[in-house]
């Protein structure tokens, strides 16, 4: 039996608490400061507040307040945060990690430098930590996984990735069921790049749903999915670049890691709500501070990053200016309330 | 201004009217002998039977027993009867077709020989013809392209492809639109082996509705997501190794020749249908036989051409039995009435 300790009690980090427990694995579910009432429902044994659905009865809670003692002997750290919380969870590790303990990473995003250049998540905590980075591993989490489903133990596949394979190895099988299936990949580059970058082209799929309003055909027979689809592959071949970009393979996109995740994302949440208020002709600073004002929306976040990156790349020489096209259309969209007027022509090669 | 010659006046075909229309071109729409009903309509200025939208006034109506007045003189000639027709075609191209002529095919699907070998439908309809293939040029449209939408004009971006560079180029010439975006590829193999492969996994991407309301869970708050997802990543690894397998660019995949027209080909029809009804517990079989008798499913014969193939391609020790895990499982699905047992940890390699 192996401890698991859980830093963030949202939902994705929540629901992950099933395959190890069902595996018979000892459990702590760690709150950030921000998590306490979900830490008083799962103590009180009701829903979790975000996935309302009730987590397994032996999942220890622990409040914020008891983060030392939930971390402390820990074989898995697992960094349940997501993309805003990164360095606060780098300031966590380097007070509680301690030698030899297994990082499981789930949180997603890139992190670029005055420079443009990019860098993924599990590097920015790595060098939060100092000298302790080669005294402990680190692994993420990737692949199309909806927490709410996840939380009802149906059909998920994943990709546990990482640069140590035997940690990958380990990790995987303390997290492999029947339902909760584990592929491991040493492409820690080409996964992470994936799943960071799969949540920027998630907010252009909002587009065809409110546009369809805008222009009185949400009730007629016919949609905008050869749009969207078209945007899909466009995305899909973007991912493939974003990964070329940062050395990774771009094989890994082709899968679960790439059009698996991003056709997840896709059909709903958050960013893609917000584009589909964008597609029905809301400038998005609107969408930002009035409509969906103190919702997270990491694929927004994500365009916001790596579009000024593109920029500072290509001004340094480093990019061509037409690589990139529907990533910076969207880095328009959000920065300076761009209308939606798809560039097509520059899509594939711009050869149309 | 160039004289276009439509043969067969299903949906897709029809549709494609309205870009060289509206660029001012001659279009002849010319019924097979099974589509008297709808140059009918198109005729007495009715709606299109099956996209339920008027043509362009312009569009001249022909019926089959007119086939040569219309196909004669055309500049081009557009394939497009469904894969079931592609025979019957190839008799009529012999009868009609004339040299100088510029084929363009819209009919997706492969043919298997007994070995296993499997061609693409441009050299199937090639081969028909004899030795007056080489004195025509061959090109097909392929992509993410919904006929209902096109015939609204909505925007839509496709792929004109072949061998003949300079034929690419002015066939896209006649075909653009402001909303029918067309580029050009010269990976004729990869474009249709993509387009008639991404039919099988759309079949599959049926089964999670069916699963949720065979399980009970269709009214409750949390889909299958994560399940179609997986499904959908493994069908594009497998578009990939199909296309590497008959000699095309596999990159073509990533784009809207692959995981583009995938994903416009899950969202609905009725390949998805039937795989619907086999998610929720009925026996393949019974779709064909009773529940969705008489319905063309093209996904469905494009499973049972492959699959087929595929063993006799493995019996005969040309390709691993570990290859197209999830193409095989279909196969056993719509041949055997295999019960939904999706093989996950065969999939991406085998590693899980």
């Amino acid at each position: 039996m192996s401890t698991i300790a859980v830093f963030g009690a949202g939902v994705m980090a929540s629901a992950l608490t099933n395959p190890v427990r069902d595996n018979g694995h000892q459990v702590r579910l760690i709150g950030t400061h921000l998590d306490d009432d979900i830490i008083d429902a799962v103590q009180a044994g009701r829903p979790h507040p975000g996935l309302q659905v009730e987590l397994d009865p032996g999942v220890q809670p622990y409040h914020f307040a008891q983060a030392e003692a939930g971390l402390a002997g820990a074989d898995v750290v697992m960094v349940g945060v997501n993309s805003f919380g990164v360095d606060w969870m780098g300031h966590q590790l380097v007070r509680h990690l301690r030698p030899g303990q297994r990082v499981l990473i789930v949180t997603k995003g890139l992190r670029a430098d005055a420079a443009g250049q990019l860098s993924i998540f599990p590097e920015v905590l790595r060098q939060a930590v100092g000298q302790l980075a080669d005294q402990v591993t680190w692994s993420a989490i990737v692949g199309p996984c909806i927490a709410g489903e996840l939380a009802c133990r149906r059909p998920s596949c994943v990709v546990f990735t990482g640069q140590d394979q035997a940690s990958l190895d380990l990790l995987a099988g303390l997290y492999r069921t029947d339902y909760y299936h584990v592929w491991t990949s040493t492409d820690l580059v080409g996964h992470e790049v994936g799943a960071a970058t799969k949540n920027i082209f998630a907010f252009a799929q909002g587009f065809a749903q409110g546009l369809l309003q805008a222009r009185g055909w949400a009730d007629g027979p016919h949609r905008m999915h050869n749009y969207s689809a078209a945007l899909f592959a466009q995305g899909s071949r973007e991912i493939h670049d974003f990964i070329r970009l940062l050395g990774g393979d771009p094989a890994t996109a082709d899968g679960l890691g790439g059009v698996g995740d991003m056709y997840v994302t896709s059909v709903g949440g958050r960013n893609v709500r917000a584009g589909a208020l964008v597609g029905a002709g809301v400038p998005f600073s609107e969408v930002r501070d009035q409509r969906l004002r103190g919702v997270t929306l990491e694929g927004v976040a994500a365009i916001g990053v790596v579009g000024q990156a593109l920029e500072r790349l290509t001004a340094a020489g480093q990019l061509s200016s037409q690589a990139f096209p529907l990533t910076r259309f969207l880095y328009r969209v959000v920065s300076q309330d761009a209308p939606l007027d798809v560039p097509w022509s520059s899509f594939f090669g711009g050869q149309a």
